[in-house]
C-alpha cells in the first residue's frame, strides 16, 4: 500500500464523484480524503471514501501526493487552484478558454513558491482535444482543424435555460452536423458558420401556467447561447426528463484535413473522437493519468505550472519502458 | 535563413521522396541534401534538391541538424540508424514490431557514444498509432484496444505476391471489416480473430500464360500473410494496375472501448483514424515534427534513443507557449 499513489479530491459535484469512482480502474493509486466546503456529516460517498472539512486540509500536507481539484471553473478553480499549489501537487480542468493563459500563470506563480507542480485545464476539451489539435496541425502543417461537440449535454446551456422565466428545468444537448462533418472528412476545407456546425436541442418542463410560445421565442433567441444555432425545443414532464435525461453523455470530434504532395494534391484526414456515456467518468480518467505523470515529474523536482502539452506520454500509463517498446509501440 | 532546422534525408525511395516533398510546409526548416547508395548523378529530384553520395556524409557533419533516415525496416535502418546515430541527431521510422527493443538499444549505445539523440520507429504505425494506444489506454484502463488498418496498400504483401511464379505485378489492399469495427464502437470488446478484423484485396496481373486458379490458390493459401485472412484475388491488366492502383494511399483506426462507473456500467469509447491519400507524404510529416522536438531536445543536452512515446508534444509545433495556450488549449 505505501507505494501507491495518494490522491486528494477537492470538491464533491459530478466530476469528485467521476473521480472517486475511477480510481478502482488505477491499482497504483488510492484514494486519502474528499475535501468539502459543506458539513462533511452531511455527505455520503459513492465507494465510503472519506469525507474532510476544506477547513483542515492542512493537516493533510503531506499524506496527499496529488491533489484532484473538481470544482467550477467559473468561481472555485481561478481561486482554488492557485490557493492549493502552494501546499499540493495539484491537476485541475479549468475549462474557460479565454482565461487559461491568466490562470497559467498564477497558478505558475504560486506552484514555483510551492515547489509543486500543478497541470491545469486538463480533461477533454481543454485536454486531449488539444493534444489532437496540436498534433495532427503538426504533422499536416498545411491544413484546416475543425473540432465539433456532441451528440451530448452542455451543462452551461443547460444552465442558461433553467434560468428563464416559466421553465421548471431543462437538459440541452449538443449535436454535431453529420453534414458538415462529412464536407470535412472529404477534404474541402469549408468555412463554417456556428449554425453550420452544430444543432441545439432542447428538453424543457414548463412551470404551471408559462407559456410555451413565449418560453421557446426566449430560449430560441438567447445571444451567445441559441441565437447563432439552430434550435430546436421540446416540452416534456419531469418524470420523463428524469427518466430519460439525467444522464450526462458527451463526446465530439477533432478532425484534422491538410494538403500534401508538391502540388497540394493529396488529401490527409486524421480524426480523433469520443463518444462516452459518462463525461464526467470520462475526465476522471484523464485527470488520474495526468496526476501519475505529475507525480513521476514532481519525485525528479520539477516544479510550476504545466499543461497536458508539456506532458512526455510516457508517464500517464503505469508500464515500464521494456513493456511499452515491446508490447505497444 | 541560419535559423532554420537543417534537415538531411538519407535514402531517396518513397519515404525520402515524402520528406523531401513535405519540407516546404515547414517554414522553420530547410533540406541541405539526400544521400544515396546510388550514383547521385543518375537521381533527379522532385524539388531540385542536392543529391550526395552517402560516401561523403561525414562532410555534413557540422551542417545537418537531423538526418532522416529513410532506408527500409528489413535490413537498412538496422545497419544505418545506429551508424549514423553516432555522428548525427537521427529519425527512423523502423517498424518490424518485434525487433523494437534490440533496435531501440542499439541505437541507445550508439547515440550516446556521439552525444547525439536519436528518435526511432516513428511515423503512424509505430508512431501516432501508438501514442493513442498508450493514452486511451491510461485514461481507460479497464478496456480493450483494437487497431485496424486500411483501406489501404500493404506494400508486403504486395511483394509476397510479386514472388509467386506466373505474377508479373501485383498490389493489395488490405480492408478493415466495417461490422467488426461497428461491434467495437458499440462497446462490445469482441474477441477478434484475424480473419475477423480484415480483407486481403488483391489486384495481379498475370505473366503470359499463367493458370489463374494456381495464382488464386498459391495467394489464398500463402501462410502468415493470406491464409488466415478472406482474400479476394482479381486479375487486371499492367495498364489498368497502372492507372488504378499506383497510389499510395492508407490509413486505419485505433479504437479503444473502456468501461467506468462503479458498477462498469458505461461505455466509453475512443477513437482515432488516419484516412490517407498518401501514405508516406504523411509519414514523412510526422518524422518532420519529430525532426523539429529532437533539435529542440538536443539544444538543451538530451542524447541518446526515444520514442515518441518520449517526447512532449510542445515540442512538436513551431509556436510559442502563449500561442499555444491561447489559441490552441
Amino acid at each position: 500500500m505505501n507505494n501507491k499513489i495518494r490522491i486528494g479530491i477537492m470538491g464533491y459535484g459530478n466530476l469528485g464523484k467521476g473521480v472517486e469512482t475511477s480510481i478502482k480502474n488505477n491499482p497504483d493509486m488510492e484514494l486519502v480524503a474528499i475535501f468539502t466546503r459543506r458539513d462533511p456529516s452531511t455527505i455520503k460517498t459513492i465507494t465510503g471514501a472519506m469525507v474532510v472539512s476544506v477547513d483542515e486540509v492542512v493537516n493533510y500536507k503531506d499524506k496527499i501526493d496529488v491533489m484532484i481539484m473538481c470544482g467550477g471553473s467559473a468561481t472555485d478553480l481561478p481561486e482554488q487552484t492557485p490557493k492549493y499549489a502552494e501546499m499540493f501537487n495539484v491537476i485541475d480542468s479549468f475549462d474557460t478558454h479565454a482565461r487559461i493563459w491568466e490562470h497559467y500563470q498564477n497558478v505558475d506563480c504560486s506552484a514555483t513558491k510551492g515547489n509543486k507542480i500543478a497541470l491545469i485545464s486538463c480533461g477533454w476539451d481543454p485536454g486531449t482535444f488539444s493534444l489532437n489539435r496540436l498534433m495532427a496541425e503538426s504533422f499536416l502543417p498545411n491544413g484546416e482543424t475543425y473540432t465539433f461537440w456532441g451528440t451530448g449535454v452542455s451543462q452551461g446551456h443547460s444552465d442558461a435555460i433553467r434560468r428563464i422565466e416559466g421553465v421548471k428545468n431543462a437538459v440541452q444537448y449538443t449535436v454535431p452536423v453529420e453534414e458538415a462533418m462529412d464536407r470535412v472528412r472529404r477534404g474541402e476545407n469549408p468555412v463554417l458558420s456556428t449554425r453550420d456546425k452544430h444543432i441545439r436541442e432542447c428538453y424543457v418542463v414548463l412551470e404551471e401556467g408559462a407559456d410555451p410560445v413565449v418560453v421557446t421565442e426566449k430560449i430560441k433567441s438567447m445571444p451567445n447561447y441559441f441565437a447563432d444555432n439552430d434550435t430546436n425545443v421540446h416540452f416534456i414532464s419531469e418524470e420523463e426528463l428524469k427518466e430519460k435525461h439525467s444522464k450526462m453523455p458527451h463526446g465530439g470530434f477533432v478532425i484534422r484535413s491538410g494538403k500534401t504532395g508538391i502540388n497540394d494534391e493529396n488529401n490527409q484526414i486524421v480524426e480523433y473522437s469520443l463518444k462516452l456515456d459518462s463525461n464526467p467518468q470520462f475526465t476522471a480518467g484523464v485527470l488520474l493519468a495526468y496526476a501519475r505523470a505529475i507525480y513521476k515529474m514532481s519525485l525528479k523536482g520539477e516544479v510550476g505550472a504545466k499543461t497536458v502539452f508539456d506532458i512526455p506520454p510516457v508517464l500517464l500509463i503505469n508500464k515500464t519502458k521494456e513493456e511499452l517498446l515491446k508490447g505497444m509501440l
